[in-house]
């Protein structure tokens, strides 16, 4: 039983492989060669305003022979951030930390096969998923994005649309100035495209071919009166893009049709108006799934003139068994990682 | 973040600690005071009949800020067994052994606290929560108890009826004359009661005060012809009493109304007819749940004259938060298992 730390993953997992498997994977899961248990949340109240939010989500990949299930347990709070509801994670875990897993096991034995940490493949899944909406829906010729939030999220969203489309310039947005600018330049590094800051968020769309939104914020961060024809929009969470834009698209694929995680709410006394994140304000249930566009059950862009998106919205267990799998073979291929012993993890007993 | 072994539990959990815990953890339950996420099944087929089954279920229980996971993961395949189609699992794990594992994780920091095999607490939490059953709805004064079955769950249930009811003698049957034997000598010199092997069923139920059945048969293994007042029921799946004692049953509990898990199935073909073992045969909507009764909120048995039932369907997430929490504390203070670095399983980023 092999655990990985951020570091081996980092060192290990890149943006174009990470597309590559996902890729791979939803193909199965469009035709039915892969199952996924939709995302399930358990509130337990804390003092002062905080909640533990217990987070589950698993996948199976029968042609890697693997069943993910990623865990996030995670003490949360709701703090107003520059005038806007923000959902934050308090580090009280040892030494200042956040606990995030994936667990990885052998359809074959059973067999615990890795622990892994969820934060490097997370941000990589949630950018390498959008930018497969990119490679499928934006236009062929796309040179501009607009990037909204630039944190981590945002950066891993720059990289995933460089792999599938050799943009020229990324206009960066987020409200505070001094951000902004450090991103551009880290990523101009980084990337080798142009990067630029933005001074508002209409700057940075306008004329853009794509418009990406990493924030988490948790209202709408790109408004219609701001929509160009040609667009492709890239969201992780629906409600950055006004509702009003999903009406004009032409095409809309969703990640997900399940938009909401089930909750299981200790207490429910209606203390967490914000704990289901806006989720509810849009039905995406009449929109095709990201799996159905790569199985090709569904068509892509028509012309050059469509708006078209993306709504990256929850985490599928799926995506963690095909990343994960992928990591921790190059982790056994080049060594990296702590082996436990497998016999701590079994029993010679079963229920 | 600690390790522990099937012995380290075996050694610390004790049948009467295991029973209280657990009528604790139903009050908390039963006042909206803890939390449950019911069990799901993922199912990928393998070759040769077999399949792989991912089993989770999670609850969480604020008194004692732990929140668990329980997780199985098995081979699984459908052999016929003395004309009776059986459900077992292939140790096909490292060194020919099965796959179960509890998480413990605090509510108050997020972490990690502790990885359990599960088989001896799942083993001790279903025969607890029959006694529990026996405890709130068979007789003051019951003194015999049929047991049908002779495995590993036939002997602790004998433990747990034990624990809540002064029994003179348990009459045990099951299909192979070797094994009731063995187990009949076995469990006497462990109980201190009388144990005697039965050469039917029907032999073993009759004049009994309670019926506790614990096969792992697919099908009814209690006539309702050998239906007498006053009898006590406990069974762990519904089905092995025949649908008609429900139906002329005085009072029937259930340990949840969601009897059936919610099966993810990769290539449902209909391959796997027995997949759901039965669970569908029998409406538990409407009977009251374990927690109530526990609660206070329905009564218990009114006369002698009553027949009972207590349905332990489907395990609990929250009876592993209870156990294992109680299980882990008791390896803190005797100094009980192994101690991973904390830091191996928490991270320094937050998705």
């Amino acid at each position: 039983m092999r655990v990985l730390s951020l570091e081996d993953i980092d060192a290990l997992l890149t943006m174009p492989d990470c597309i590559q498997v996902l890729e791979q994977a939803y193909r199965e899961f469009g035709n039915g060669k892969a199952a996924n248990i939709p995302r399930q949340d358990m509130i337990t109240p804390r003092s002062g305003g905080r909640v533990h939010g217990f987070k589950t989500m698993s996948g199976s990949l029968p042609r890697e022979q693997v069943v993910a299930l990623r865990i996030n347990s995670d003490i949360i709070h709701w703090p107003m951030i520059d005038g806007q509801l923000r959902r934050e994670k308090i580090p009280a875990a040892p030494g200042g930390n956040w606990v995030g897993l994936i667990l990885l096991f052998s359809t074959a034995t059973g067999e615990l096969l890795a622990i892994l940490p969820d934060g490097v493949i997370q941000r990589m899944r949630v950018a390498a998923t959008g930018g497969l909406g990119i490679k499928y829906l934006a236009k062929e010729n796309a040179a501009t994005m607009a990037l909204l939030g630039s944190g981590w999220q945002a950066g891993s969203a720059a990289m995933a649309a460089c792999a599938v489309r050799p943009l020229r310039q990324i206009r960066v947005f987020s409200p505070n100035p001094e951000n902004r600018a450090r991103f551009a330049a880290e990523m101009m590094a980084k990337l080798g495209v142009e990067v630029v800051p933005a001074d508002s968020a209409q700057a940075a769309c306008q004329g853009a071919d794509i418009v990406s939104c990493a924030t988490n914020a948790l209202g709408t961060v790109f408004n219609v009166n701001w929509l160009e024809p040609g667009m492709h929009f890239v969201c992780v969470r629906h409600h950055e893009i006004d509702p009003e834009v999903y009406r004009r698209a032409d095409r809309v694929v969703i990640h997900t049709k399940r938009g909401t995680p089930e909750h299981y709410i200790i207490d429910d006394d209606g203390r967490y108006p914000e704990l289901k994140e806006g989720y509810d304000k849009l039905d995406l249930s009449s929109y095709p799934e990201l799996r159905d566009l790569i199985a090709g059950k569904v068509a892509s862009r028509g012309s050059d003139a469509e708006v078209t998106i993306f709504s990256n919205n929850l985490g599928l267990g799926l995506q963690f068994a095909a990343v994960g799998k992928h990591v921790l073979d190059l982790a056994k291929q080049q060594g990296k990682g702590r082996e436990l012993p497998a016999g701590w993890f079994v029993q010679n007993v079963h229920p």
